[in-house]
């Protein structure tokens, strides 16, 4: 039999409610790389305090190790349960906003969500991103500019929504190309425009372990009605956010906290608007979703970052600081 | 489309890393039973907490879906990966030492462990509970008595170990039945007797994600040579542990936290004892196992678990009560 060395560390025995956590600890000290081993020191000591604030007991204990698996055996490349469990929680929502400091004045991020693919068709501007006929037509007019109010031309815009009955393609089992999604560039104004159908609510998958929490936890799973954007350009930040329409009945109740109310959008009609519809092409009635984005250089939001960093250190008292960007111990 | 009435709440919206966690706890306030909204209310804080301590990036975020997700794929019937997690972080042996409270003078427990089976056969007393060859053979001879010192009678003895080679049967893909496994009862003496093989330490399963966690920790995967055991009976707490083997390189730095110095032994052998090889059929070099087990009843186990309970109530300042042996918020 291969033997492997035991470590040289302080001998463990004994283990109590009590000493467990600095064992465990000890034990993991080992790690040379200093971001993983803080990660899993407070991993591990929230996990612990847990179990003993709350007294958990065996059988509750066996209850989540057979959810955690049923999460995990349901998961699919198009079903992201554990993104799900993440996104109820919202844990998603924390960490993006954790990762994504905003400058005043520019856009806000929200949940990627489960749903973005990497097959989206990348299509020219007026593009119809939806082929579903039951869906209300939807011109999109948005402009991107940077934080001094400059058009930022040649972004890439991954723009996603579900059909009229609630649905992304990807919940089809015969999906055979991409619906309801795109990329388009924004033109030399800044520009991004292309047809769409009216979002509407509609429930999270809700069918498996991540709805059946959802149910002992009297929740609905409903998202209020919104369209995913994502927005790439080499030298600015990525910015994965939505858009939400104004008085949905799910506005201040999501399912995964993902509305912000810079997020929450009146459609107006193209013909609001002086010589829209006849520009893009529409009847004066189509509704009109206009936004303007306002993107991050890679810089502000790097320095935006380190500014939230710095005050979690002066938070925590001064005894982490920061390596690559990321929180270590001093 | 089936709508659901949004919940009768305070309305959340523009969701910040500051307001993520009381938002979260108000949507999932409507849960009829305690004891859940108290066991979601530590868990979202901590780890909301976790999240913002760290500062946890996306990208970290996204390792640790991906991992989970892993957990649970190569989870089956035998194998128990997200116990093994729990083992390796110190988390079962933590909820086991929480669960089962011990009163002094009565043997502690320790993690079942991801190996033990529902399928080992009932044996009479003095059988050989493992087939392999290669092991040294070991007698076992043990008493199961109550905390007065009374022995025991009829106690179900279920015990398990691995082969010489450190695998347990169930890590054999060709399994025909059970191996290095039984059941027994105790006699009316509560004397439990039967043979083995002397216990090797072995590496848990290390092939698949935790391993790679183990691995990522610079930890090594090994626990020291040890003999599992569940007792039960009718009116008796149930008792899951182990013996260990004095002197094992892994002693102090068993991969999932199970060694305490009350389960540590010293194997004799049976010729040690006065007419001992004669009365069990075995030769007077073969190494003995003997260990004097002590049984709560559930009554004492109860009122352990309850007096722990109240001691953590006390250390909250007194803002939980009890509600059937559980803790929830007054």
């Amino acid at each position: 039999m291969q033997k492997h060395t035991p470590p040289d560390l302080p001998p463990m025995k004994d283990l109590t409610t009590d000493n467990i956590t600095d064992n465990v600890h000890t034990i993991n000290s080992s790690c040379p790389d200093p971001r993983t081993k803080f990660l899993f020191e407070r991993l591990v000591s929230h996990l612990h305090d847990f179990a003993r604030e709350t007294r958990l007991s065996i059988a509750e204990w066996e209850a989540a190790i057979k959810f955690l698996v049923d999460v995990g055996k349901i998961s699919t490349d198009v079903r992201h349960e554990f993104i799900l469990l993440s996104d109820v929680l919202g844990l998603s929502l924390l960490v993006d906003a954790i990762d994504h400091p905003k400058l005043p004045g520019s856009t806000e991020g929200t949940v990627l969500g489960p749903f973005h693919t990497q097959d989206a068709h990348h299509v020219d501007a007026g593009h119809h991103i939806s082929r579903d006929p039951d869906g209300e037509p939807l011109l999109a007019v948005c402009t991107v500019k940077d934080t001094q109010g400059r058009p930022i031309p040649g972004v890439s815009v991954d723009v996603w929504e579900t059909d009229s009955k609630g649905f992304y393609d990807v919940q089809y089992a015969d999906r055979s190309s991409p619906d309801g999604r795109a990329i388009l560039d924004s033109d030399s104004d800044g520009i991004v425009h292309f047809n769409a159908i009216v979002p509407v609510p509609y429930p999270i998958p809700h069918d498996g372990p991540v709805g059946q929490l959802l149910a002992k936890l009297k929740r609905h799973p409903y998202r209020p009605s919104h369209m995913h954007f994502m927005f790439k350009k080499e030298g600015y930040d990525r910015l994965i956010t939505a858009l939400y329409l104004r008085g949905d009945p799910y506005e201040t109740s999501d399912a995964v906290f993902g509305v912000k109310e810079s997020l929450v959008v009146n459609l107006s009609r193209a013909g609001d608007v002086e010589g829209l519809a006849e520009k893009y092409g529409v009847s004066p009635d189509t509704k009109l979703l206009q936004y303007d984005f306002v993107l991050n250089t890679v810089e502000e939001a790097r320095k935006a970052r380190e500014e939230a960093s710095l005050q979690e250190i002066e938070r925590q008292g001064g005894k982490l600081r920061l390596q690559d960007g990321l929180l270590i111990p001093k």
